[in-house]
Order: C-alpha cells, then sequence, then structure tokens
C-alpha cells in the first residue's frame, strides 16, 4: 500500500511548500490555494481509496490563463503536477504527488457552447458528463459515452481515462465522441487538436491525448459530438444455467451481426448481491444473466429485439423478459448501473477491476476466476460489459481482516495477468493509474515502453506531469520481475491470435 | 516542381548506390534488389504524378525478418526510406528519396487469417483492399473502407494515409477499422500496437501511427474488422437547382439524426464529365445531385429512404430516383467513383485536391471556388463526400500550356488554405504527402509542429522513414511565408468555433 501516514514535514519539505504556495499565490487569488491540511485531505484520493496521498497544495484555477501560469511556473520550479476532475477515477490516477500539485479543473465548469446544427458541444474539462446530455436534451441530442459515474464524473477526466459506459459497445468511446480539445502543454502552450473533421492531417494528437492520463498536458476545452436520442429504446434480460452457456450467448448475439445499444451480463453472487438492493426484478436462480439493448426507430426495435430473442432462445435462455416500459427499462439497468454500491453494501470492502478479454474465453476465464477464489480466499462478483469482453471482477475483502488488502491486490493483478494472456487488456475503461502500472510491465514490451516515454518527452521532457502513473519504468519492471513475452501467454492452454 | 531531370550520377552518388545496394544483397535475394535506372524508373512515383524522383535501390522484401535486417542496415548506413504500397497515393507520400531506398512491400501480400467467429482479419501490407472484402465474403462480412481506388491499393498504404471511402460517413475511416499492426521500427524492432479489446493501455500508438505516413516505422501485418454485409442497400439520387440547396440539403438529412451509408455530391461540370463516360442515368441540367445511400435490414433501408426522401423534397429537390436494384444502385455509385478518370478524358490534365469543411460551408467555399477559376483561368469540377464535409475539386488544366501546372498548383494551395479559414482542413482522406506540406504551416502552429517532430523523434531519431514529408520544417514554412493563426481565419467573413 503506497499510504503513507503523515507525521509532520521535515524542515525541508515545509520550506518547498512555503515557496510552492507563494508562487500559486502570484498567479491565484487567496481562496483558489490550498496548502493546510485539513484543506488537502479531501484531494488525497480518487475512487481508489486504496491509495491515498496528500500533495504539497491544491491549485483551484479559474481559466485557462491561469493553468498556462500554474503550469509554466511549476516548470520552472520543477514541482510535479497532477490534474483532478470529480475524482471518480477508479485506477488511482487523479492520487496527488507527495511533492506536488494538485491541479483541480472543478471551476472550468462552463457549457461554452451547444450547436444543434452541426451536433457537436464546447465543454470545459469541468463541467459533469450528464450535463451535457441533459444540456442538448432540448436539441433530441445526447452525448454517448455513460461511464456508470456520470452524474458526478467531469469531462477532463473522461479524456483523461478513455472513460466507456454500458453503451459503448454501439456508441464508442471518449476517443470516438471526442472530436477537438484544447491542450495546455507544461510549457504553458496551448495546443488545438482534432478538428470538425472525420480525420486530420499530422499526427493524430487528439487520439494521443485522449487515454494518456494527464502525463501530456492539461485540457482546458473539449469539442465532442452529440447524436440523436433514439426514438425508442427496449431491454431483453435472459436468464442462463451457466455463466458459459451466457458467454457463449453473447458471442452469438455478435456473431449474428446484431450491435445492440448494450449488452451486459452479471453472475449469480452479482445478481444476489444487487437484487435485494435495488429490486430490479432479476432472476436469483439463474448462474447468470444478461441484459440486451436495442435502440432506433420503433421498427428497428422491434425487429433486432425479435432477433435477439431467437438467438438468446437457441443458446439455452431459461428465461426472458423484455422491458414493457421506459421505466422499466431504466430498471433493470439500474440493478446494473448499482453494482459497486451494492457491493459496499454486502462487503466492508471491494475493489473492482477492469480487465479485457476476447469475448470467446468468456467462460474460461471466469472459470479460472472461481478458482482463484479458493487460492486468495476471497468472493469475487462478476458484473461486465460482455459486449465488449470488458471483465469488471469485484472482489470482495475486510480491510480490517490482516492479509486480506494484500490477498485481494495480488487476487486483481492475477486476473490482470489472465487477461493478457489470452489475448486481452489490463484495463477497458479505468486506466492503468497506479493500480495497474506493474501489470503494464506484462502487457507491454520494453520496446513499446520506450516509445511512450519517447512521446512523454516530447511533451513533458522533465517529467513533471502525472509522474509515477500510467507507464512503469523499466527498473520499476525489472523489480516487479514478470516481464512481457511478445506473442502472449506462457501458462494458460490456448493462446489466441486476437 | 520537385521533378529533377536524372542526367547521370555524380561519383559520389554511384558510390553510394553501389553500398547501399551491397548491402541490401546481403540481406535479399538478387531478384529483389533493383537499382538500374529502367528497373527504378516505375517506382518514381506514386498516383500524384506531378513529383517525380527515382530511387537509389528498391528493395523488395518477401518477409518481416527481412524488413528488420533491411531497416537496421539503412539506420546504420544513415539511408533514407520509403515505403510503398500499390502506388495508388495521391499526395505523393510514396515518392522515393532521391539518396535513399524505396521500400516495395507487394510481396508481402498473404491473408494470414479470416476470422468469422471474431469478425476479424490478419492481412499482411500488400493485401490489396478488396481483396479482404472478397475473402471474407463466404461469411457474409466485409471489410468498410472503400477508397475509390480499392481494387489496387493496399492495407499498407490505407494505414499510412488513414484512408477513407464514400461509406466512411457510417463505417469510418481506417482508424476506425484497423484493431492492431506489427510495426518495424528504423532500430528493426517490432513493436505490436492495439489490440482486439475497443481499449487499450498506454499512449494509444495505433492510432498515433495510422495515418502517419510512413514516418514512425513500417506495418508488417494489420488486424481488421470485418462487419456483416448488409441485407439492403438503396440510394436515392436527387437533383437541385443550386449547389447552395444541395448543401443545405446534406446539412438537413444529418440534423434529421440519420447516418447514411454513403451521402454524395456532385457539381454540374462533374456531372457532365462524368455521364458521357460512365452513363449512369445523371440529370445534366441539375446545378447539383446528390448521392444518398441507406443500407440495414429492408425494413430500415424502406423507412430510412423515405425520410430521406422527405428531407430532399422540402429542401427542394427538383427530381428524385431511387436505385430499383442492386445494378441500378452500383451504377449510380459508379458514375461518383469514375470521376478522376472521367476528368482525364475531359482534360489533359487534373489535379484533385482533398480539403475538408464543416458542412455548413459547403455553399460558400464553392462559390469561393466559382470565384477562383476566374482568378487562375481553369476550370474545376467538384465531387465530394458531402456526408462528412470532404471536397475532392478536380482543378483541370494542361501541363503542356505554359503556365497552367503553376497555376493549377496555387489555385489548389488556395482552395486548401480556405478549407482552414474555414476550420476545416488541408486532408481529409489523400494524406499530406509532398503534395500539402506547405499547407501544414497554415493548418498548424510552431507548437503542434514542434510536438510532431518530438514523436518522430521517439520512433526515428535520425529521420530516415519517409524525409521530408508531411511535415513541414519551420525553416520550410519560414520559407512558405504563410502561417498559422490560432483561432483560424484572417479574411474569411464568418469565423466557425468549429
Amino acid at each position: 500500500m503506497n499510504a503513507p501516514i503523515e507525521i509532520g514535514l521535515a524542515p525541508a519539505e515545509a520550506d518547498r511548500r512555503v515557496e510552492v504556495v507563494r508562487a500559486l499565490r502570484e498567479i491565484l487569488p487567496a481562496h483558489c490555494v490550498l496548502s493546510r491540511e485539513e484543506d488537502t485531505r479531501p484531494y488525497e484520493c480518487d475512487g481508489l481509496s486504496l491509495y491515498r496521498q496528500t500533495p504539497l497544495a491544491v491549485a483551484l484555477p479559474e481559466n485557462e490563463e491561469q493553468i498556462r501560469d500554474i503550469l509554466r511556473r511549476c516548470r520552472q520550479l520543477g514541482v510535479p503536477v497532477v490534474a483532478r476532475g470529480a475524482g471518480t477515477g477508479l485506477s488511482g490516477g487523479a492520487m496527488p504527488h507527495a511533492d506536488g500539485v494538485l491541479l483541480g479543473l472543478a471551476k472550468l465548469n462552463r457549457i461554452v457552447k451547444i450547436d444543434p446544427h452541426t451536433r457537436q458541444a464546447v465543454v470545459q474539462p469541468g463541467v459533469r458528463n450528464l450535463a451535457i446530455s441533459e444540456a442538448a436534451a432540448p436539441h433530441g441530442l445526447y452525448y454517448a459515452p455513460d461511464p456508470s459515474s456520470q452524474i458526478a464524473c467531469t469531462l477532463g477526466g473522461n479524456v483523461a481515462e478513455n472513460a466507456g459506459g454500458v453503451h459503448c459497445l454501439k456508441y464508442g468511446l471518449t476517443v470516438h465522441n471526442v472530436m477537438a480539445m484544447r491542450l495546455v502543454t507544461i510549457d504553458g502552450e496551448v495546443l488545438e487538436l482534432g478538428s470538425a473533421a472525420l480525420d486530420a492531417p499530422g499526427l493524430d494528437l487528439r487520439a494521443l491525448v485522449i487515454g494518456s492520463e494527464g502525463m501530456l498536458g492539461v485540457v482546458t476545452e473539449v469539442t465532442v459530438r452529440l447524436i440523436p436520442r433514439p426514438a425508442a429504446a427496449r431491454v431483453v434480460m435472459a436468464s442462463f444455467g451457466s455463466v458459459e452457456q451466457a458467454g457463449d450467448a453473447v458471442a452469438r448475439v455478435i456473431a449474428e451481426g446484431i450491435i445492440p445499444a448494450g449488452l451486459e451480463m452479471m453472475d449469480q453472487r452479482a445478481v444476489r448481491m444487487v437484487e435485494p438492493f435495488v429490486r430490479a426484478g432479476y432472476d436469483l436462480d439463474a448462474a447468470a444473466i444478461l441484459l440486451c439493448e436495442s435502440d432506433g426507430t420503433p421498427e428497428e426495435v422491434d425487429e433486432e429485439i425479435a432477433r435477439v430473442e431467437s438467438v438468446l432462445a437457441a443458446c439455452g435462455a431459461t428465461r426472458m423478459q423484455v422491458s414493457r416500459s421506459e421505466a422499466e427499462r431504466l430498471l433493470f439497468w439500474a440493478g446494473r448501473k448499482n453494482a459497486f454500491p451494492a457491493a459496499g453494501r454486502v462487503s466492508p470492502d471491494y475493489y473492482c477491476m477492469d480487465g479485457t478479454i476476447p469475448r470467446r474465453f468468456l467462460g474460461q476465464v471466469l472459470a479460472e476466476i472461481a478458482r482463484m477464489e479458493h487460492t486468495y480466499g476471497l468472493r469475487c462478483a462478476n458484473v461486465f460489459h460482455a459486449g465488449d469482453g470488458n471483465l469488471h471482477p469485484l472482489i470482495l475483502f475486510d480491510a480490517n481482516v490482516p492479509d486480506e488488502v494484500e490477498r485481494a491486490e495480488r487476487f486483481g493483478a492475477e486476473i490482470l495477468e489472465l487477461c493478457v494472456k489470452v489475448g486481452g487488456t489490463v484495463t477497458g475503461e479505468h486506466g492503468v493509474g497506479i493500480e495497474k502500472i506493474d501489470q503494464m510491465c506484462v502487457q507491454f514490451a520494453r520496446e513499446e515502453l520506450d516509445r511512450f516515454f519517447g512521446i512523454r518527452h516530447a511533451f513533458d521532457p522533465a517529467g513533471l506531469l502525472n509522474p509515477g502513473k500510467a507507464i512503469p519504468t523499466l527498473a520499476r519492471c525489472n523489480e516487479y520481475g514478470r516481464q512481457h513475452v511478445h506473442g502472449g501467454a506462457v501458462r494458460f492452454p490456448e493462446i489466441p491470435r486476437f
């Protein structure tokens, strides 16, 4: 655990804090600079509370000009900077640096423009994900990526982590829905990335910055694509006698050429955890349930729902129910979307993983996770974006039981490394942050990590932006002792090409 | 014109050639190394024949191992390397370097795998675009990006230029359809970029490499997404009394929430040029025609076509015709797809531009182009991917008339700079290459060009891969004398945010 307990500051550290705070106060009004322990404490972690650290100071700029000045000044002083949106991230990407400035972007919360004609919105990074759709609603438009935290999470953080959501199978991740950005570099320069056009000349810096976890610069404005709210949406809820059958059904739906608006799976442990909390009407006897949504015109939805039902029936669904109203549709989803809080009700602590795997390994990987439950002596509930093979195993533990935190961490690490072995990745949508940095050593070869550092150097030669996150140093990988093997797995039985 | 006439080699150049050819022969069989003038001549240009240059030698490797050895050796010798696919590119991206090796990838033409289960194909870079769809057809699948050159162009080139096509409005560009790649760096290292998953951890090198015009490495294997062939497809052909009306109709179709499979526009000059050649049944009296395609299930297509007809009628379409058979649908498209050869029939030479603009400026930009016809004394036929605002003005000229080449070039440059001014870009899908390198000075600010060079340095510190293409040096921009102004335009009346 990287969770040092503050036991007062050494004199050198205190001097440094005074110097940094003085520099920030030259740029910002007094109420926008926080440095007392009780003021910086709320910023010590993001949604991944396993990792905590207070910063030297918190800066809360109100505009781009101030951000440019802060970054330029931090560059001069050699002070690390960690940007933060709403702090809902799940990989510790916004955890502060002990010797650095935490740059909170909450005050940049203005929707600059909603243009129904071009179907685009321009927003500041502190705008909440859902606020865009609310502002676009009068025009029949919405912003598609919908992470479960969408009520609270902000666009800046969505960009940093390339956020997804239950509808990203059909509508894509943040990278597919952000057209352009303004990025301030550590030198205080402003870059304009992307454009309103489908393609942009030159290297695709827009795609490079999305998901770069705050290492390349600070985003100060985002132009997103809005899409028309579909006229109709219905969801099929189906029960299966085994997770393998449910996994197979997912593959069959996709193989039939159907691209559902959402295709989610929950295993029995997850269902039984959620149902008493949400009362979504889930089947407590099913080994796994699927939620498969169709949206479009009413005719399209009728036709697609019929095809989905026929595929699921052929795959052995033991019970099927189609939402009969918008309220029922939302209720079916409410269960899935509240899996995390539901885990909090049945277990003192839980640890949410975020690996991806090729869809056809769903059954096999779930069987391996079940085996690991015995190895580590911990329970795991599985909810996932089945359509795109993105798993969210929720490892349940109690931090007050000696050894359980460490076992949960090792359990999670083994799941992620299993994902890599079957040809998947260590993160589907939550990012690497501090949490998965060791698993990056398994995911990537030295040559690839070299390129990451080279690119980072092109933007931030001193490495001051979010240091120690997202990309492991070679020294760290050597210490971790497990390395990438080109072409994939070492131990897993079937090694896929994909 | 960068087209030096070969007048025999200076002794130093001859020595250099001997050295390079000897090095290549140590790696490749004799028939895979070409160096005599009559053998290298066919490689002197790509589809943009305005720019020609023979290389020192042509290398035709047969596998990845040879490519690794060639690149390592060229790095040691400090020899520039330009990769080439089928040579159908339209921006001179594959034009050889006078002192370099032209790396032809035609022998890497194997479809490694078609996997109907995961709906992916793995292909070598020399595989033709259309060959993938042909191989996938028995499974009811196809590869979506369809540049007009798809019979001939290869995937390696498609990746280098991020190729599009008439259906990219709905199905995306190459970057939206390539999941993973193997990339050999100038040091002979192999990087594995991307994965089968929707998101990948770390920086998105996959998106970075797509469209990087051969500057970051040589792609040796590409994994693409295949999609189900739609059950039905029909196209509406509509005539309009003015290009402004047609442009307005395009914006209205999109604003209605319809995402057509293709939405193309041709002006009267283009229609009159194409019709005698293809006999597609185009309306010769229309000031502009639109082609709007719908695909999906038969029910979806019926419904969408009806909506499209009603929008177009409301926008003042003077005539509408819906394809009644697959043969007629293909005939309607054949006219559009053969606009370039049709231009070759009516004019000794033509120069195809490739700018993008926000859709709402279509009418205004076309009026400006009409004005430029008078300024430069040349005719221009306009065909374009209207749905995504990607213009392909075809400037007609005669290279034998003194001054016409230069006037055509200046006309083209002014069109591209106009595109930037209204918030668009200098290339929609053909790439920058050598042709548009000066316009990149207008498109990008110094800070942005700096980052491009920084990233390039992370992959190729000596700058040996395709030097002099795609990214202009600051010295070149200073010489060109026109620079980017942040926030856009200088002279154009309405400055859009997008």
